[in-house]
């Protein structure tokens, strides 16, 4: 059995905020949109179906728990979870908090425009904000 | 307590296949992509964390099946989960067959120019498909 590895995307374009019991938390570094990555630390993960039931069930309650927080946290208009996959092959789960006046409303988020980085400074102080209301 | 009715613009926008045991599985009228929709039959339902966390687990067991069966059916290259509504508040699942050669590969569905509908007798055929191979 390999051990889990973030796949170097994400890696690349993400802060990493914790590890809860199964998820790595990630903020996506992309100030046009509060926007966390939940990825399950196991390894070979694709599909939502390639996790057994309890993972499964331990990755939903982790992504309502970011879900609820970032929706305290900003106030959002709804919050979008997505697993899409389609360019990174590794399972990991979009919780983006949305807002009626963002640069993607009420489209999708995934494919529109580039990432707008956050300046380094307020990106910390994001992650700092994350990892004290999402502690585990 | 009120009751469940789907929202208007799902029922426009889609054939009933099945009401599984928490979900009302749809399939959405768009011949670009094999894509069913899982309404959680719950009045009042918006964000993920508006369910319990029993119905939540039904609902990405069902999701997951949903999956499942979508990519033997289609042997699709990546299924994409999603659950958005910025247009349609009614928590609903989009569950979404992927090939490279689709429309807005690899980019999302959502907000990919205008839905193709189904001939109807190709539409009827696939609900009969789905409700066979779907089949609680």
């Amino acid at each position: 059995m390999s051990a889990f590895v973030l796949h170097p995307r994400l890696a690349a374009d993400t802060a990493f905020v914790a590890d809860w019991d199964l998820s790595r938390v990630l903020l996506m570094d992309d100030a046009r949109y509060p926007w966390a990555i939940l990825v399950p630390r196991r390894a070979d993960m694709t599909e939502l179906f390639d996790l057994d039931a309890q993972d499964r069930a331990a990755l939903t309650e982790e992504v309502a728990r970011a879900a609820r927080m970032l929706k305290a946290m900003t106030g959002a208009a709804k919050i979008n979870i997505g697993a899409l996959g389609n360019l990174v092959p590794q399972l990991h789960v979009h919780v983006v908090a949305r807002c009626e006046s963002d640069a993607a409303w009420p489209g999708p988020v995934w494919g529109h425009g580039a990432a707008v980085r956050y300046e380094p400074a307020r990106r910390d102080a994001f992650v700092e904000e994350l990892r004290a209301r999402l502690a585990p």
